[in-house]
Formats: structure tokens, sequence, C-alpha cells
């Protein structure tokens, strides 16, 4: 579990984003998952502000730094990570799929207050460079689909780091689940009806199937042990079972009326 | 694990979706993790030609289907799962994180081959509306980080499909065990029926609150959406579905014969 500070100890570095969208996208992403730290490796001056229309990602903008290398980006990270399509080049690094290498950066982020890590994805276009990628330590994947075709699908950079923030913050949600356990239980956990009421509303069933007639047309499904067995069938809740009840006299209520 | 079949299992369903460029993102979200399957529900006809431009998402959406309204979109599917951002609205249904969510959609995915699960997003702006959720069996939420300022963060469209996608495919290895937890916890489930027939029941059952006069006693308990999710609680075998629809079309019968 990733606290706010440790949160805080991780950069997203992009290296040669080109499109100001996209940059937002990934701010927006940030903003999101509890992340603040972005840095933005151009060699000519970044479209900040077209990107800073993007919805809930100003305070990651503002924060924006720009490099103009990669190795001035990470100097203070204590682990670099770069994100990489598979089968794209001959890798010389460890590579790892997103769900291995967050528990490993977690891993580095709780280990030491010293600890920074470095996320590292490349420009829209080719990725990280073979040069750019030997400032890692290791590498990650999302493990994607492979297609008749043969063709390695990319990610869009938005989505890609969407996804691997959301792996790095995903064990954060268990703590916070707890929390919405008390408030999901009123509408959602379903506590089963006494058997009482169910039985209840078998007879209701019983006196309506017989009243409209249903039982002279469909004699093979009134039993009346196949007709408890059907209203048991259904996984009703017990705050559920007087509404049933009620239809059910409502309707009896005016087949009686005739 | 999810095997090729059981992804083409699964319908991406956008409802309102207005930014042709999202509708790219998703569908390009979709072809990096092996879905094919996209519905769009929208009252006025999509621009899919501009979405057609986003890269590796040709396959997707040259397959999209558009639908003018959402029952008839998910018509076909046995699992309807709505997803949300927390803290905008009360609730009315069971609420799942996106990791508990995803081992019981494949529970239902493996489960038998005439599963069909619908997975649906709404528009960028609102979300789904209480209408659209009453479709829904229940909701998923993407675990999102709650800021000092309090407001509740809400994702890009295109970043929440593949993050949910992402976790849908996620544990090829470890999903085997999760799903087998999720699917002992509730042994009595058959299949379930189709969300055309748990449709067709809340019709059914409006009508006779309206004949029976049961709407003017008890109109708390007569609105629509709330109809469809009292039908949608109860978990029905697809089996039972006809003999439920037989005793309200019955009802009906008799009702109207007056």
């Amino acid at each position: 579990m990733l606290s706010q500070l440790e949160l805080g100890h991780v950069c997203v570095v992009l290296v040669r984003a080109r499109n100001p969208s996209n940059i937002g996208a990934v701010a927006r992403a940030m903003y999101d998952f509890g992340f603040s730290r972005l840095r933005v490796v151009n060699e000519f001056p970044v479209p900040f502000e077209a990107a800073r229309s993007a919805v809930d990602a100003s305070e990651v903008l503002a924060g924006a730094t720009l490099y103009a290398n990669l190795a001035e980006a990470v100097a203070d990270c204590t682990l670099v990570v770069g994100t990489t399509a598979v089968g794209e080049r001959d890798l010389q690094h460890e590579l790892l799929p997103l769900a291995e290498a967050a528990p490993r950066i977690r891993a580095e982020l709780q280990h030491s207050e010293a600890s920074r890590v470095a996320l590292l994805f490349g420009s829209e276009k080719t990725g990280l460079s073979n040069e750019e990628l030997s400032h890692c330590n290791w590498l990650l994947t999302i493990p994607m689909c492979t297609h008749e075709d043969a063709r390695h699908p990319s990610m869009n950079l938005g989505q890609a780091v969407a996804v691997c923030l959301y792996e790095l913050a995903r064990e954060q949600q268990r703590s916070t689940q707890d929390d919405q356990a008390v408030m999901n239980e009123a509408p959602s956990v379903a506590v089963a009806p006494p058997a009482a009421s169910l039985e209840r509303i078998t007879e209701l069933l019983l006196q309506v199937m017989e009243k409209t007639g249903y039982d002279h047309r469909y004699p093979h499904n009134c039993d009346p042990a196949q007709v408890r067995r059907l209203v048991r069938r259904i996984g009703m809740d017990a705050v559920d079972a007087p509404v049933w009840m009620g239809i059910l006299r409502q309707i009896l209520w005016k087949l009686g009326g005739q």
C-alpha cells in the first residue's frame, strides 16, 4: 500500500511526447490516481498551455518540469523503469509484465525515504530509443493481445500511463474499499428473507395461479412443491419480500372484486 | 484465464458518447486487449468516420453496431455491469471496485457458453443516468484518489475503458483461483436470463401494477427504473423466466377480461 508520501516519490517522465492533448491526458490520469510529479524531456519548448485545458490536470501540469535531456530528468531517482511494447527490438534489459513490475516498484518506494522512482514513457510514435532505455534499471510492459496478423498493438500514451498508474496504486485500493464497504452494504449485500416470507409468497402466488386460470392452462407448472421451488430459486433480498407480497395481494384484491 | 471465445462474449457499450476521438480511443483499447464487440447507444448518428482514424481501431470500429436505446443494446446479455464514479449519486446497486468486479465477470463468462457480458460506460460529461443504471445487474468503479479539495476526479472515457479491459484481461495465470472462489460463492446459480427477458418481465409487471391499481396505492414503488432494479435483484434462472412471463401474462389476460 502506497502512502501519500510514497505516491509523491514517483515521477512520470515523458520523453519526446509530441501531442499536447496526450500530455494533458497523462496529467489527468496522474491526478486521478494521486500522483503529482510530471517531468517532460524535450529538446524544444512544450506547449503546456494546450495541455492545460485538460480537465482536472491543472495541478499536475502547473508543477510539471521540463528537462533538456533524460539523464537530468532522472538524476535524483533511485530506480528508473522504462516502459516498452514488446517485440519491437532486441531488449538488453530485464523485462517484467506490469502486474509483476508494480509490486517491485512499491517495494522500492517503501524501502527507504530516499527512494525515488522514475517511470519512463517514450514518444507516441517510436517509444523509447535504445539510448533512452539504457538509462533504465529494468523495463516493464503492459501485456496485450497478439492478433492474427501478428501485428503488435501499441497503446495510446494517455491510456498506457493510466493503466500503469492504476496498477501501481492498485493495492492501495484495498484500504479505501474497507471504508466504502459500510456504505455499500445497505443497497447491495443481499440478506435472504426468512423462510416464512418465501412461504407466504408461495401461497399468494398459488392463489393468483388459481384465480387467473393459470392452473388450468399450465397445470404442469402449478404443483405446490414446484411453485415453492420456483419462489426459492429467485435469490430475493429480504427488503424486497414485502414489496412482492404487496404486489401479489393487490392482484388478488383486484381479481376478487369481479 | 479468458479464452479468445470468452473475450468475444464481452460487449463494450458506450451510452451517449459524444466525442469521436473518445470512441476511437475506446476501440483502440479494445483492440489492444483482444476485445472486439463494440456497441454504441445514441439517439443521433455517430460520426464513426472521425473515430475510424484512430490507430489500430479499424477492425473494432468496422464491427461496431449502433442502437437507438440501451434495452436493445443489452438485450442478449446475461450480465449487465455499469461503470460509475462514486460519490456522485445515491446508488441503488451493489458497487464493486474494479479489482473485485473483474473475477466476477470472468466467472460469468466461464460459467456457460451462453454467457454474454455487457460493460456500460456513460457519456463523458454525465456518466450513466439513473434510468440507464437501472438496466444493470451491479456496478463497478475504478478506485481513484480523493483530493484535499474533496473533488471526486472522473476519468477520461478512453482511459477508463483501457483500465477496465486491462484488469479484465489481467490475471491470465492467477485468475483461475479467483474465479473459482467467486463461482463457489453462488453455487445455486444456473444460467442468468438475457436482459431482454428481464426487460419483458419488467414491462409486464408495470402493466400489472397499473391494471390492479397498485400504482395508486404504492406510487413510491412504481417508478419504472425502480421496478427494473427490483426485477434485476431477483437472481432468476433463465429456465424460469418464461414461467414468470406466463404468470404475468395470465394475470393481465384475466384483468383485461373485466
